[in-house]
């Protein structure tokens, strides 16, 4: 007969809320991020009994995030997690693994009569920056990402010659409106990285190969997005990409007797293709 | 010298929001529904070469999964997903393995007059029930779930004896207001289940679990919760609990010469405590 | 030439989220809000010169509004927010005028073995019941109403016999589904109500007229639904309904070969018509 | 006896997302717009009668904003909004007053290799342009603004010296985080602007007046804001400014022996102050 038992378990503290300003000169810094951590060990008692004994509290971890925001400074957002997840793996006994999920929203100075303001900025509002930093006993792993970066091309896009069955109604076309709201991780095979500089480069890297590559289909774009990435950044192991395919649908206006040659499009909501790939070393 | 390969990848169309209304007799009745396909096979020639030929357009999978919302009659999401799955399986040939994903949103009669009306309905807006689906030529695996059910006890959960760390400012309590908002999905060992009755059932079994269990932490509760769905229903394999923990702050109202005995609290948004289980057989 | 001058002003503490517990005997009992004050008066120096004197904080409105939720009651909204708003007008001489809004989440208490547990519940999820407030030195008017009632009739709608311009392809029918996410607002001629009671019957009156009244509109449905609170409740002095058009279009099937008689819908997210009526009393 | 009569009542089409794209040249430009109608005139019979004679479907309004987009241009959004505001009034009989709302996503084009792309875009994701156009037989009123725009500043901001009641402990303070999501409407005088020219300089106008005044409370800092955009384009009559006070509040890291100077703030979500503003000339 079976037994029932704890398969699987880990428990943390989701978006904290931290914000971080540097003021040692008048010209002020911010860093404006989500912090949420996770916890695994040996916490089987607190499932099984209610056993608290070796249960850090959630609320300690909330406070460990706001006390590393000073001490470590949150330079950045990588090393920032590496520094909190480290600290809960080495000061705290039955943590076996911890993981640091950092959201980084960012923000533009104010100009002011031509020149960036000291100490105000207003919110970008383009993508947000991720890093996920799991640490245990061997060492910490970083992967870098983003999430919602919604990029479009007005033509440069076709999607044709693929496989119907007796539900096909699509037509192919050679010339379409090929837009996405981009997440990507991509993991980093050491922590001796120059993370401010290697954030826009890769985000770079993808913004002008989704640009200037005539795409057969979302999956040709994002294969070679990520393809470039790992070709540009040696210390980049993978990247994974998960792409919904914001289907823009020329309207027709023939009805009305007016013409429109992809130049009107209907932005529908749902529902919407969802791509995923995964870019490696062999 | 590395290669860059494709090292993972899948796609189809998320969130078609399909509504069936079964108008037989005159007491008609309503399905309402949020469809995802997720289709793995032999694509990698889209991603590497943009070759099309054996990608079978998101669109077709639209239109699919509306066709079965009539000529499967979309009967319980299970039984409707399991042939939608199947359909991709056994009809597209490149497809090797056919994920279906299913929210339902349910409806309550209006009543008119003490009677419950033929043919309106107003939206529950409880809990979402889900059922995901994945098939292949060996056969098909069903999950149950449900998602955003918020559940709160307004005494019975303590959180005590937990371990301290320096940055512990938490007090230990012996009455609590206990909340969460549950996603729960279960994996079935079998397809041969009364789909529409046992998911009351399984829902009843974890809200009465988590009422009348006294709690020593959120944990617990949710392991109990796993056990006795486990327990009850041998067809259960598996259950999987999030939780996040609605933190329900007593509001110092001392400060006014206000006692506060457990009655005023303050409902927090962020951050919250995410606490995650995975309940099995050995 | 002409001066700049400060037209209008008002400024409040928004979304103070409010749980109440009565626990006098071992059934509790739950009240679950979502307060926001407003208040309105002598306050013009605080934006032309910074001067706060006669500005009471907003964390002194959030403090009473917590505080009001233990010393009032929180027995009903339209009670609490009297209360609360009466306190602004009477208690801070500055305040003119003072407006409590208050959204009310509401809860079912979760059955364990058939019968209603004294402490657990879960969420409904149905609409929010909201009341708003406006009190000043003449009295207090109080306006009832709820958001997000989703409502659905399969049949007995129609839209035919409209008018048409050279933009119009839309067809006539004489059977579609008709639905909406209904926000309405009533204000009472009285506060001696009795809120509890009163606030069900009303939605009864308004869920039951959008079943029974064949629609040739939803501007029909809608004066219909406010005509008929009006007619059988003399206390509520007028009615106001805003109503999402949230359209269910038939599938198109027979490209397939099948038949879809008002079985299969598409429930589209966008454009939406949006219908308001104003129902009052001569 | 009283009557029940039709006190108010307006319809139309709410979120028509709308993109047009010119390329009449190798470098495309995009438009990216969600558009809302609204028309009021001679529909009681809809509502008391259910007759649809004299009423224009939402359908054929969604076909005319997307008619309009190719053939007014969509160059400025308050020039479409007039020419399709000016279409309903005029073409339409029943229509006495027609309102066209339009909110526009903006776009910054992708650098490759140092130059603006020509076809491709990321979207930018600060704040929300708006335009309200009011068009009847007398002319039309436009109404531009924005939504959306989170600005913060970390110094320079102080709030002490308010009046105090029985609930306040908020203590004074001489430097504080200032934030705010801002929404503006300003209403013009005349339709003869260069709107495209005058949009960007309004917002300067206002970031620059919140970063550079030393603010003893947000009413302060909107109000400068609105008069310094009406003391430099005469062509503004009237502005309104409301503005969720978006809590930072310093950290007490000082139990943990960590001393914090105004550099580790909690983003707090809800409560938030909201104060609001309307500027105008005498």
């Amino acid at each position: 007969m079976s037994l029932i038992v704890l398969a699987g378990n880990q428990y943390g503290k989701a978006e904290n809320r931290v914000v971080r300003i540097r003021r040692e000169t008048p010209r002020h810094e911010i860093r404006d991020v989500n912090v949420s951590t996770v916890l695994r060990g040996d916490f089987e008692a607190a499932y099984t009994e209610g056993d608290q004994a070796k249960v850090l509290p959630t609320d300690s971890q909330k406070q460990a995030a706001f006390a590393y925001a000073k001490t470590q400074g949150l330079t950045t957002i990588e090393e920032y997690a590496i520094a909190l997840a480290r600290h809960f793996v080495d000061d705290i006994e039955p943590v076996e693994s911890a993981q640091v999920l950092v959201d980084e929203y960012t923000w533009q100075r104010v100009v002011v009569d031509g020149r960036e303001h000291d100490h105000t900025w207003v919110r970008s509002g383009r993508e947000i920056r991720t890093a996920s930093v799991v640490a245990d006993a061997a060492g910490a792993t970083v992967t870098g990402g983003l999430r919602d970066l919604v990029i479009l091309k007005s033509t440069g896009s076709e999607f044709a010659g693929f496989r119907t069955d007796p539900f096909t109604v699509l037509q192919p076309t050679d010339d379409r409106v090929l837009a996405t709201s981009l997440d990507a991780q991509w993991r980093f095979a050491s922590t001796d990285v120059d993370w401010d500089a290697i954030y826009p480069a890769i985000v770079e890297t993808m913004t002008a190969t989704f640009a200037t590559l005539h795409s057969k289909a979302l999956q040709q774009t994002l294969f070679a997005m990520g393809k470039a990435v790992l070709e540009r950044f040696e210390v980049v192991a993978e990247v994974r990409l998960t792409a919904p395919n914001k289907h823009h649908f020329a309207y027709d206006l023939a009805r009305f007797g007016i013409e429109n040659r992809g130049e009107v499009f209907h932005a529908d909501d749902r529902p919407y293709g969802l791509i995923e790939a995964t870019v490696g070393r062999s």
